[in-house]
């Protein structure tokens, strides 16, 4: 039974900590036709839907919290066509994100959005969060191979937007409006992805520094040297360790911060480039920089830190993952800062991420059970919203709003910002049974007050 | 005077044939306040606002069909800042595409986007047309590009978008809803756009048919074959013919169609890339397929090729440019439809454009003071519009709707996708003062029933 109370609440919560709250139904409709049907029910009777995936959410964002239907998408898994001649692959929203880019591979295509949940997030969620990833920096994210979408309106009018077009100017750019959008605007039903040729090789090179700084600096002088790698990507103390003790890979505990430099492309550009890359981290005082000595190894450290989060999260009850982001320049000065709200507010704060594109994943270890720790986790998670902004940064470079993150979002976007984005969430849901309670607070926080220096 | 009868007519028209209207002032702000104090007032007085580049416009976007005032951004036409860290130039909306390309590339840096009309049309223009280029195929079109905007909405609310940021997901893309929306969302003041590094070098590769149909062939083998060049440019035999009247720089006048294709990256890319390309047009049928002798010669013929429109200009009195876009591997089907709609209304059409992209711009000579001809007209470039829709297409690739395509808007987003735009733009602009007249028709055109085979 599908709304049976173990059932239901297997879907009462995602991969954010401390949210939870009962759907009255979950639903897992077949196709379009399906799905305008729910929603036209949905529309009369004023029932909220929450379209959900495979609910990796990290901001609350597919959490029930004002109850309704829950939309699955477990049997809208398939890939519909692959198009090798406009280079695109259609498929509906259930797709594992791991099966599509296996699935493109194996036929010489390449699609590069690859957020670090890829094994088990769908393309409908990665869609509809606009999700990043590990090759954002040289690849961009979800939202740049997104082509065309088929789109149930939340009064069950069917759309379909886009096309395999290179280029399309007809109207507003409505796709662009509902990628990202967390389900808030409808319900997307089918997605064509655009592609691009397989590179002929990649090679990764790994280094440790003493201090984060000194990261930081190879990661400003890597892009001033006009290299955009595939993935920059770095780990803290903290995380090394963690990984460590999770996979036993052989890594540096004494390492104070770790980066892992890979480039794709054709011979001649991989290899120049790793070169020059691992010069830059000597020349920024790497203690050590090195190619990795095969694939395999590459492999090994690659999947070493896309297990940041796991390896994280075994040691202490709870594991709260941010996502702030600052211009690249910033890097330094973010990091820094959030070891100091650490020592401030004495919790436990982890930092990895994409540190080419100052997208980063401060990651607190704690325990939702402790009413005064966590009271001293979110004055710290506020004050790192903060400093990211202030640097010129954002609340969320790749997770998304969600429920966690609404009361915050002012901080970013300022009351006219918000208005703007009231106005065009009324003007698409009027009666809000899309995703309700996400992206939109009903009380913001108020912005603090912090004195730098 | 700035209101006076010979100022305020230079001003009644764009580069769009057959429509103008004067306006009732022009303004030239010299900065945001400027603009927050015009704004606040036309709101008052519900006074039409047209904002206006250097009036490139091909869609009649910047005719002030209700009156009102036309804002020139002559005096915002500042480089404010190039970021070498984050990779990223900040302008005023009044600076001259071309001028800017020189300035990052000067730097080392690289701004793809390459409108045709890049040596006259301004940054601001080309972010709310969202306008495409030469190099759209490889480097994709203006608003990959755009990274932060100032925004003065419909109210005089000024608003900060966006960011020096590789990723952000905090709220709704309101910057892709302003980016093409043709100025009838608000008024952008300040543009941040993300900037690469200038690829090492390039190459040409120049290709003449015998017929359309293995041009179009040598294009599909290309990608087909993952390779994606930087441009891969075409011209029918009129256009040839044309453009060799006009530059003298010996293009065989027999040919049925042309190709050119550039590629750039490291040298073994572009040497390995061009070679490939030139192989793939023999095979297709190419009657003469060579590399471009020197850097010189390339240029020669990509002038020649962005001279197009100024070529065919000058054989009738009125010259109607077009961008019907389809899928890439319909262009074949696309070129030879939008020859026999030729015959079948008797009309003149000669068709060059991005082949890569599939953004083709069928070019209609003419007379605007031949009514009966001007019927005629009218009616193969709507049989053009609706042809490339069936091929899954759309009306226009990258020269927007203005007030010209507004009336066949519905043929590519249907009813309710229309209704979903018109409630965007009411929540944002109820009083309709931004650009009116534009993107939105008082009356649809009646789709055709065209009967093919």
């Amino acid at each position: 039974m599908k709304d049976s109370q173990a059932h239901l609440l297997a879907y009462s919560y995602d991969a954010t900590a401390n949210f939870q709250a009962m759907p009255d139904l979950v639903l897992s409709p077949k196709n379009t036709e399906d799905i305008t049907e729910i929603v036209k029910i949905c529309a009369k009777e004023q029932i909220p839907i929450v379209p959900r995936g495979s609910g990796t959410n990290l901001a609350a964002g597919t959490v029930p919290n004002q109850g309704g239907i829950v939309l699955l998408f477990n049997n809208m898994n398939k890939i519909l066509e692959l198009d090798k001649e406009n280079l695109t692959v259609t498929v509906q929203p259930g797709v594992i994100t791991q099966d599509l880019s296996i699935y493109v591979e194996q036929n010489g295509l390449f699609y590069p959005p690859d957020p670090s949940s890829m094994k088990i997030s769908t393309i409908g969620g990665n869609v509809s969060e606009n999700s990043g990833g590990l090759r954002g920096l040289k690849y961009g994210v979800t939202k740049d191979y997104v082509k065309a979408l088929t789109f149930v309106a939340p009064d069950g009018e069917v759309m379909k937007l886009g096309g395999k077009l290179a280029k399309d100017v007809a109207g507003y750019d409505l796709m662009s409006l509902l990628v990202g959008a967390e389900g808030t605007l409808g319900v997307i039903t089918e997605i064509t992805l655009k592609l691009i040729p397989l590179p002929v090789t990649k090679k990764t090179g790994i280094a440790y520094f003493n201090s984060m700084e000194d990261a930081a600096k190879t990661v400003s002088a890597i892009i001033a040297n006009r290299i955009i790698p595939v993935t920059l990507e770095f780990m803290d103390k903290g995380t090394i360790g963690a990984v460590e003790d999770f996979m036993k890979i052989g890594l540096p505990r004494e390492a104070e911060a770790m980066l892992l430099m890979e480039q794709d492309g054709n011979d001649e550009q991989v290899d120049e480039d790793i070169q020059k890359m691992i010069a830059i981290a000597e020349e920024n005082g790497a203690t050590s920089a090195i190619l990795a000595a095969s694939e395999k190894e590459a492999d090994i450290l690659k999947t070493g830190r896309r297990a940041a989060l796991s390896a994280l999260s075994r040691k202490r009850p709870t594991t709260i993952l941010e996502d702030a982001t600052v211009p690249r320049s910033e890097i330094a000065k973010m990091v820094k800062a959030i070891q100091e709200i650490a020592v401030k507010y004495d919790v436990q704060i982890n930092t990895f991420g994409h540190a080419g594109d100052g997208n980063l994943h401060p990651t607190c270890l704690t325990d939702v059970r402790d009413k005064e720790e966590m009271e001293r986790v979110e004055k710290a998670l506020e004050e790192i919203f903060q400093v990211a902004i202030e640097l010129g940064g954002t609340i969320t470079g790749e997770h998304g709003v969600g429920e966690m993150k609404a009361p915050y979002l002012e901080w970013k976007l300022g009351a006219s910002g918000m208005k703007l984005m009231r106005n065009i969430k009324q003007s698409i849901d009027p009666q809000n049974i899309m995703n309700p309670g996400k992206i939109f607070a009903k009380e913001m926080k108020k912005r603090l007050v912090i004195h730098n220096g």
